[in-house]
């Protein structure tokens, strides 16, 4: 089964907008065991979508178009495929009904060129997808002349007679949540089972946090080895910035049950040879990973946010179920704020001191279990005498208020950015029982 | 003239590597007048690269192929190219020269397979690129069939007393700054004189908030028509997400200046038919917007902050220079905060008058001269009564303490994103003098 993806948008043309949604439908296919060898960047012009529309038929068994499905006039892919399946466009009364039901859930008038969204190629069908943007997705059963790869001069729907195969266009929407939860809900699945493959693939993803990648490849060397001889399950890293570097695990087997046994017992192994390093599994993030552990001491956390503004609250909260265990933020971003609000003793509010109140008066403001604080400079300026990147993690627990002082890289964001995973993997060692502290930078006790 | 770019890389397809380098490429031809209506990406595999470089000449006067340069057995780019020259590969001496002296600079010998990297297509040249890598740029001038697009079935070399006409394929590494430099330094220069097109494009684009695509769509519809008859400027939406629609502007002209007169002169038309909805130009993000409003009124602000968690300080302190208006935000995620620290009436707290207390509280405890309050409900699950995707925005300026009802869409993160950008609007709405309150929701005057 060979799939190919076609991104619409001249803003992809003129690099107004990378396009990473070919990327990540292309990771989704070569996970399912689908072949994808041609990816197609065109602008929203019918003509040009119809011709590589009709190239990707061609060579290709499958075709995922993506985006100019939306309602102004420069969305033109329905069109496009329209006239390569050498059809009209037809009013799909379902696709009406939903338009309609979420602009008015919304207490929203429905523009009328929305129901332009409502038109799509005969014989086609609307994807009801699970995530509902005004965007329905599109599957469109066509008959291709000829067998596929090499049948050059091929261009059109099989007229009578003619040999034609059976091939697929789908349509999702550019937006991208809109597209993955198409692509994995419906697409992914539609075409295994179009390809006949009855073999299962599943992959569970490893999150740590405290080592590089070279590191992490060094510690599991011998592991790799030895996988590339057995051939299943396999091993990729993922490095994801400041989420840090994801072990990827895949297994194939003849069902779900014997691929989960493959993936358990990988888990184990890589545990054992990774450690605390790993703070999550696939979904997990590292706001779920600390929220657990919080849950499960019933400890309840309050925070005083100074260089990263309320990102940590932002990141805790993100989570359903958060309010069991955060009571709040002070977010002192002015001096002033951490001295009259924190107790913040009056000076330079870049050091371990300032922290450590910071932590302490977290606790006790927002009357919590456990007290974390995070100050320090984003740049681009430095402050108290500290370069941008110099962080200090203050922990308020039981009777014992420490502090953590890092060097953080990268600019203002990702000074941030760190700053907050790295808060909270401090308060992840402690509430674990881990004698590691901040992995970036030195433990410098009160 | 028109341009295309192949990317090739197995990598690219896997998604393991986002192809940026098509994109800037794109930005690139676009800015030099050079149009590019195709990208394609494609493995590292010799008959695919030669196919689509094939199916590239028949539309399009010149091809850039990006990556497959490298020294290894996979860089097959070289002889891709020299399949569809119709031409076999010969070891340019220059390039071997480069190559040996580039090794004994850095004091190392050189494998032979590096050597592979000084075999290019007979009749092309090596760019002897300002950044020197191991892998050379290459032109390849090459007399193509026919006259572009729409000759289907051409699909090789000109062979005698056939119609031919000129066209160029450029080869460049894959690593991003030894491409840049090629590109800017030598291929654009040299696209630039074959087109004898001096015409240059501009864009500039506008940020809106408050009005759906469609909704846009239909402010500027007879403005589309105009400018369709013109010609130039070209108007296209882009949906930005939690950050609203952008509508961007592109001018060609003979010169930066003339473009620039033609933006300047389309942003006033623009902006007198979208009104307050543009918040912003090219990278001026709502908060930075925001910002220069409180800057402009010598206004500090404090936030209270509950469903939200802290996004909205966070996306206040992203900028730098945040501190010279922003004291700091109280995240009051339990309802025992709210009552506490912000003088919230014990009761429900997805209330308007929740919502106004926590606004005064939050000027208060902050000592702040404006006071932004965010409450609501994100879901899963439905709280107070209100339905997830309920907000209320608090507003405290003044002798006035006012809120706003929102009901925004989405799953919990999109309400929080949305949630976040909406307090800020309505504040920038606010301050801007406008009558207009939240985008998605009635306004609740207290």
């Amino acid at each position: 089964m060979r799939c190919e993806v076609i991104a619409v948008g001249t803003e992809l043309l003129l690099g107004q907008i990378v396009d990473t949604n070919s990327s990540w439908i292309g990771e989704q296919l070569a996970l399912a065991g689908v072949d994808s060898h041609f990816q197609t960047k065109v602008g929203d012009n019918v003509e040009r979508i119809a011709s590589v529309l009709r190239i990707a038929l061609d060579r290709s068994d499958a075709v995922i178009v993506c985006g100019g499905l939306g309602p102004t006039h420069d969305d033109v892919t329905r069109e496009a495929i329209a006239e390569v399946m050498g059809v009209g466009l037809v009013r799909d009364a379902s696709v009406v009904a939903r338009i309609e039901a979420m602009f008015s859930a919304r207490g929203r008038r429905m523009p009328d060129n929305n129901l332009r969204q409502a038109d799509i190629p005969e014989g086609a069908a609307a994807i009801d997808h699970p995530q509902p943007g005004t965007a329905p997705g599109l599957v469109c059963p066509i008959a291709w002349p000829g067998g596929g790869e090499g049948d050059e001069g091929a261009s059109g729907p099989g007229g009578a007679g003619e040999r034609t195969v059976d091939k697929v266009v789908y349509a999702v929407p550019g937006v991208p949540h809109e597209m993955r939860a198409i692509v994995e809900q419906v697409i992914v699945p539609d075409l295994r089972r179009r390809a006949g493959d009855t073999s299962v693939i599943l992959s569970r993803t490893l999150r740590t946090w405290g080592e590089s990648e070279s590191g992490l490849a060094e510690r599991l060397a011998e592991r790799i080895r030895q996988l590339d001889e057995i051939g299943n399950p396999t091993l990729a890293f993922l490095a994801s910035g400041v989420e840090g570097l994801k072990v990827r695990v895949t297994a194939k087997g003849p069902d779900e049950a014997s691929c989960k046994e493959v993936l358990g017992h990988e888990e184990l192994v890589l545990r054992a040879l990774l450690g605390d390093l790993v703070f999550g599994v696939d979904d997990e993030t590292m706001e779920i990973a600390v929220g657990a552990l919080l849950d499960a001491n019933r400890l309840s956390l309050g925070l005083a946010e100074s260089v990263t503004g309320g990102l940590v609250g932002a990141r805790l909260t993100a989570a359903p179920g958060a309010s069991a265990w955060f009571r709040g933020s002070i977010v002192s971003y002015a001096s002033e704020v951490k001295f009259d609000l924190l107790d913040v003793p009056e000076g330079p509010v870049v050091t371990a001191e300032a922290a450590e109140a910071m932590a302490a008066g977290a606790r006790r403001v927002l009357d919590a279990d456990v007290g974390l604080s995070v100050t320090g400079v984003a740049g681009p300026a430095a402050q108290d005498g500290e370069e941008p990147g110099t962080v200090y993690v203050g922990l308020a627990l039981g009777d014992q208020v420490e502090s953590v002082r890092l060097r953080l890289p990268g600019d203002r964001e990702r000074v941030r950015q760190f700053a907050c995973i790295s808060a909270l993997d401090v308060l992840r060692h402690r509430l674990s029982g881990s004698s590691r502290g901040g992995h970036l930078g030195e433990r410098t006790k009160a």
